[in-house]
């Protein structure tokens, strides 16, 4: 049997594992970030008929640019952050912000250029920037997971990135990140600054959105999905908000037709139905900032959460709590720094069982 | 305003178009080999049905590994060539074959790497080569298009890439590709290498699937799609076959849930329809293999085509006669050699008023 070792694969990926959290079937699944809600039978209707409405030409290639999608995702980033006087030429979409990013680090990094994030954070974030010949830098957080703009600007200076990944919030610690270390950072960056902002709708009130940052900063990239708050991981819709030239930068390197009709449709009749979809954030921020009390008060050390995840504290050996969960039917993640783990937040049922089964272990 | 040339773009990107066939609203659509024959009704409300039975769990991620998608590709491709053995463990499936390619090269190529090809051929093998930072070499096709056994070896061992493309059959040209070509490309070549066989299921009788050249050739991909002879080009679904250890090497680079699960649904509806969709593939060859007779008859030069469409030339000002085919309300490509024009076979409709606008312009 021919194995990987027999084929000419790149020497740099020889060895390499590919992504990936476990795919368990499980009662209580707190792993990779998911809004637990399903959508309402209104609304799987809704997505069956605007299928159908573009199935009878299905035959012929989709519109390449995604004008209308485009369209009505910067008519809701102008709802989210209405000083930000968004158009449909300001937006990009792509098959999930993974897309986005290995458009952005096609276009922006590529072979003798460097990407610099400051971990821990996303670990997408360095490994497309290696599969696209990227080299990865890696700064590192405050202790307390914060960055702050002086330990920005100081990495930025220190090794003059062409990409550089912000996060607010991060994943996997929930920690927001201040207007000012942005602007700091763009001002201190030779190249592109991305904000990765996944998880941007579960932020607490009064932390701002990068996106109010984008007039006049043509080197900003604020990256959105709608895998979390607007619950359609399945759907693998991603975009970002930037100057109209990032976006011509980008068709440079997009695959043509690389979003479907389908995908399209999907999407866009999701956005119409954003208010149902996004019904759930308040109710899940608050569930977050239950379990993070409910934590500490077990004695746990916890990361401030402006996310839909929790990580928290600290375990010698924290592959026996995640497998003492995991006995109990609550799959959550092994992820960040060593000593902690990440879970995500469900519904009150959902969170309850893992409460349940922590206090067992613990 | 800021401009593309104001943002710190690649060197290698700097003055280059985006990819693209003009996209113009016009009565007669010949320009991206795109299969004339909508799904049917029934079929349009499978497709919908399909996505409604998916869209309950919109809020959770896809089958990262497309494991059903990928079974059912492979039963498929078995049909079509028994003697393959082919299971899901040798297909891989992606957002078009673009994808499959950019996928192929991020693993076998990059930087200090080359991919070969014989021009003219598919456009979007030298561009996403180039975007993975993988060289390219253009090796040319004979005076008549062909690939001999000789020539394919000649260029391999001068310039010993990492990655050779052939094409069967070869878009724009609509050349196949005779195995024993496949098999010297094969016992000449250092790496991979790939036979795109996008039009592979218009092939005249006779003309045998590189798939039958899978089993003792781990180093052999083939890509298809359901774009053309499956009428799926909305869906944009490419997938693979090759041995298991090839998917191996590309799980080291795809983007984790690269393909949704609204997308594996209607392609796996697409496949249980695969009946009514390839049902036209007969009707369009003998479309072709007609248009080929009267284009012929009206004295000009037309090369032999195993695809659903037809280069036919040649012309001193080809932008002439594709300005006035577009005047008359037809739209063909303006692609390949320079003195040749692409037109895709349609309806016996489109076909005619394809005729009737030609006549009038020669």
């Amino acid at each position: 049997m021919t194995s990987l070792d027999d084929l000419p694969l790149r020497d740099d990926l020889r060895g390499r594992e590919p992504y990936g959290a476990p795919q368990l079937d499980v009662p209580v699944a707190l792993n990779t970030n998911e809004n637990p809600y399903p959508p309402s039978e209104r609304l799987v209707k809704a997505l069956g008929e605007a299928v159908m409405d573009v199935a009878g030409s299905l035959n012929r290639y989709p519109d390449r640019d995604a004008a209308a999608l485009r369209a009505d995702l910067a008519a809701f980033l102008c709802a989210d952050t209405p000083g930000a006087g968004l158009t449909g030429r300001n937006v990009w979409a792509a098959n999930g912000s993974n897309e986005i990013i290995q458009q952005i680090l096609q276009a922006f990094g590529g072979h003798g250029r460097t990407a610099l994030g400051f971990e821990p954070s996303y670990s997408m974030h360095p490994t497309i920037t290696r599969v696209t010949g990227t080299g990865w830098i890696d700064a590192h957080r405050a202790e307390d997971f914060g960055l702050e703009p002086e330990r920005a600007v100081a990495a930025i200076e220190e090794h003059r990135p062409d990409v550089v990944f912000l996060t607010s919030p991060n994943n996997p610690t929930g920690t927001a990140l201040p207007l000012d270390a942005i602007e700091a950072a763009l001002d201190a960056a030779p190249g592109m600054v991305v904000v990765d902002e996944a998880y941007g709708e579960f932020r607490r009130a009064g932390t701002p959105s990068a996106l109010s940052l984008l007039p006049g900063n043509p080197r900003l990239i604020v990256t959105r999905t709608m895998s979390k708050a607007f619950a359609m991981a399945g759907t693998r819709l991603g975009y970002l908000a930037a100057d109209p030239a990032v976006v011509d930068a980008l068709l440079l390197v997009r695959l043509p037709y690389h979003l479907s009709a389908v995908t399209q449709a999907v999407a866009r009749t999701a956005v119409a139905h954003g208010e149902e979809l996004l019904g759930t954030v308040d109710a899940l921020r608050r569930e977050r900032d239950a379990l993070v009390a409910w934590l500490r008060g077990e004695g746990l050390t916890v990361a401030d959460s402006d996310a839909n995840f929790v990580l928290f504290g600290t375990f010698p050996d924290r592959r026996r709590v995640w497998e003492g969960l995991l006995e109990r039917g609550v799959l959550i993640r092994e992820v960040g720094p060593p000593e902690w783990l990440r879970v995500s937040v469900g519904t009150p049922a959902e969170t309850a069982a893992f409460r349940t089964a922590l206090k067992e272990i613990l």
